[in-house]
């Protein structure tokens, strides 16, 4: 028997060996008749959330069914949905308020039956695309693939079972040249293969720029979008559709020439940030050698247009995309457009981010000096701060050396009660972890309440430990104040 | 006999064997009695300008004496200032104008005698420190060094020289550490061998963020200051002299804790733009491969705060700073700093960059084919458009391989008259490049004069030709036109 676990409530469901759900989709449908229909494929952090977009449409009422596949990963989801819980945690009020309408109205459905395809008027593909990379123990990247296999049989059950007049549009993130190369020949396959016209269907390119936060319904909303078709008619369907959704008042839609023009502008976007996170990650190395701040100099530098971007130095990237997007473009460069050449900046700093723990943990070492059988505290495991995602979070690799170095460890996240990837217990409950007299706390997350002057008090009533903060979230006046009692140490400074 | 070719009139001087200017700095001096003494070392392109707003000062009434080298690449400077013509031209009105005014007040002299040094109040070091590349044929980085001796020098004809409370400002680019590990000691050994004592002295680093350019004046006096000095009281004094000539009510000045600070900030920020610009070259080549166009793709994306300064295509870098400070920086880490390490990211933006007008060279072969015996005519020698700067200029490799290909070329540039690199004279008339019936009109700096309508026209009226646009200046409507004549290349843009 084959179970997935919600990974909000801990509750475990049976996955169904039927995967016959077409008796619920034609109800669901029944009460909706009239309205088109849209169904989302992929319910993670993208697709869960643009399914609520969906089913609060700004000029329309559409009936939108948000399908994921039958599995270990993903069937909690679905059965989540469908029994009134949203399947993620998130501080946007307008999730809650946005699905708790959707439930109202009863306008979006989940399912794990692909025979939904056969009533969609839109086809939005949000589902993952992954790098498999390659890597030594200190993180260097060795090498990375993509497999398309998963991909390629998601579009296939879109194929075989879509409307002749479909419009598909893919949202996620792909190797530039894929709609073109891998999508269009699959669903046109497929509809030739059940007899009907490929002259009827639209297929398009569109990404999303969603940021897991507050302002996660606004980042699909009320963002600019950029977006393609592979004809004209197609583009012009893409942009009649984002229409009803995004709120152009407030935010333009940009269209490109082409599918692969959009495709190369999303990892290109993804790559760029990736890139200047790398360069500070070199730049902290250097400041902590040369004994000065490099937060003092990045603000300093920042004053200037051309440099108001320039980051700070941190513990590392996390999340689902900076992580790998750069490499999507560089696959893509090499095998569907056959270059002699790779991206080779971006793939340098996709390898020097995930270093960037082993470089944080390196300087512990050289400053606290050996961990073994010390108590170590972290504060924050998520990769981002205020928010609780924990994919892919460069906290992961410091937490693995620093228990390798022999030291136990408390965790602590207001933001993250469960730590899927570790499948550990988070402790929401601060006094708790710093009551334990730890010899070490390590701020790794920028979580506002750590910089509260509440956090900053209880660190002062604490016996004399060691601090370090991996991401310069102290001010200048709380480093003076917590020197008073304890040992501090900041990535990106030279010794305080 | 040594002679000194000026720039700006072709006029020969002979250089002088007695280097005992003394009369002369004596006789300025006593014209200006009372007033503090500004000597500014080096009058390139950032200290002949330095010393013409330190003439200009906003508060305070300086004696300005300019220092260079009795050289043949420098001597021409002095004698050209003390006839009444500044060295430099440039698009900027108030260069003529605080020229003319330092003129009619006589407060500005340039000498190449050291006596110099002897009265001034505050010294500003503004000589060069140059980067020795080793490169592929292709461009390709291969070794790099950085030689002090010509710097270490400079710095001791101030120590040798100087008062005892002189108060030295090093605005130079140096590797990060060079105040505190190579001026300090020089000047300590020269005050402490002359009987000085060598707490009064005092010593600082600001850099400047000049831009050549029609704001060239104000990219001086307006524009936000980074500073240190290697005490408090040595930050004090620089604080109270940029105070006097830079103009705080409309930008900020910044203390940093130390020299090392602001000197890393310096190669930082131009790191920075040159990684920037290095992560476009590869993105251009991908466009170009992937058949789309990267100027639309970066305009779609620059509407984001977080990407606003993504850089467009184009055919490399040029300029003084951009292509050797990230390697200035790279070289302290290692040399000054003991690091293991490199600034790997940077170094491979300079590599890149350099490689940038092979690459555009590459695609034209591509495009345009064999060039044996082919008439090519270059709209554009300088590196920045609207701009007469060739120093380090793209265009000059571009310009060699072409003519290594067997072509015969014609240059054109509104800006420039004479190539000092190429040693050669510059057409500034643009009928008489284009009425040769060029083979192929290359578009390789960004001149607004070629944007214009009067160019299109020029260029619709010639012979079927060959037209590439390495900098991506031409917009899609003078494309379409142009097109139903020549044929037309974009660098960073598919086939059009």
């Amino acid at each position: 028997m084959s179970v997935s676990v919600n990974a909000l409530t801990q509750e475990k469901y049976r996955i169904p060996e039927n995967l016959d759900d077409s008796a619920s989709i034609e109800r669901f449908l029944h009460q909706h008749e009239g309205k088109k229909v849209i169904v989302v494929q992929g319910l993670g952090f993208v697709g869960a959330v643009m399914a609520l977009v969906c089913a609060n449409a700004k000029s329309e009422e559409y009936a939108v069914i948000g399908i994921d596949l039958a599995s270990e990963d993903a069937y909690w989801k679905i059965k989540s949905i469908n029994d009134g819980l949203f399947p993620l945690i998130a501080d946007d009020p307008k999730i809650d308020e946005f699905f708790n309408k959707a439930l109202e109205k009863g306008n979006f459905l989940a399912t794990y039956d692909p025979v939904a395809f056969k009533y969609a008027d839109v086809v939005i593909v949000d589902i993952n695309l992954d790098v498999q990379k390659e890597s030594s123990e200190d993180a260097i990247l060795k090498d990375f693939d993509v497999n398309l296999d998963g991909f390629k049989s998601a579009i296939k059950s879109i194929g075989s079972n879509c409307r002749e007049d479909v419009l598909i549009l893919v949202e996620t993130t792909v190797p530039p040249g894929t709609c073109e190369k891998v999508v269009k020949p699959i669903i046109e396959d497929e509809l030739t293969h059940r007899g009907f016209d490929v002259d009827k269907y639209r297929l398009g390119h569109s990404y999303e720029r969603v940021m897991p936060g507050p302002e996660y319904i606004d980042s699909i909303r009320e963002f600019p979008r950029v977006y393609s078709g592979c004809s004209q008619a197609s583009a012009d369907s893409v942009e009649n559709f984002l229409e009803t959704i995004i709120d152009t008042s407030v935010c333009e839609l940009t269209r490109l020439e082409h599918t692969n023009a959009t495709e190369m502008a999303k990892v290109l976007e993804n790559s760029y940030r990736a890139m200047n996170i790398s360069f500070a990650v070199e730049w902290s190395r250097f400041a902590e050698e040369a004994g000065v701040d490099l937060y003092a100099m990045v603000n300093a530098i920042r004053v200037r247009k051309t440099h108001s971007n320039l980051m700070y130095p941190g513990i590392g990237v996390g999340g689902y995309c900076l992580t790998k997007d750069p490499l999507l473009a560089s696959w893509s460069r090499k095998t569907f457009f056959g270059s002699d050449s790779d991206l080779r900046m971006s793939i340098n700093s996709v390898s020097i981010n995930d270093q960037m723990p082993i470089f944080a943990f390196s300087r512990l070492i050289q400053e606290f000096g050996n961990l073994k059988d010390k108590k170590v505290t972290f504060l924050g495991v998520s990769y981002r701060g205020d928010v609780g995602d924990t994919r892919f979070t460069p906290v992961e690799t410091l937490v693995n050396k620093v228990i390798e170095a022999g030291a136990s460890i408390k965790l602590h996240d207001p933001f993250v009660s469960f730590w899927e990837e570790q499948k550990c217990h988070i402790e929401s409950n601060i006094q708790n972890v710093l009551d334990s007299k730890p010899d070490l706390v390590i701020i790794s997350t920028g979580h506002s309440e750590y910089k509260s002057s509440e956090v900053i008090l209880k660190l002062l009533e604490m016996e004399q430990t060691y601090i370090y903060d991996t991401i310069g979230l102290l001010s200048n006046e709380q480093i003076l104040l917590l020197q008073e009692k304890h040992k501090i140490s900041v990535l990106g400074r030279g010794d305080l």
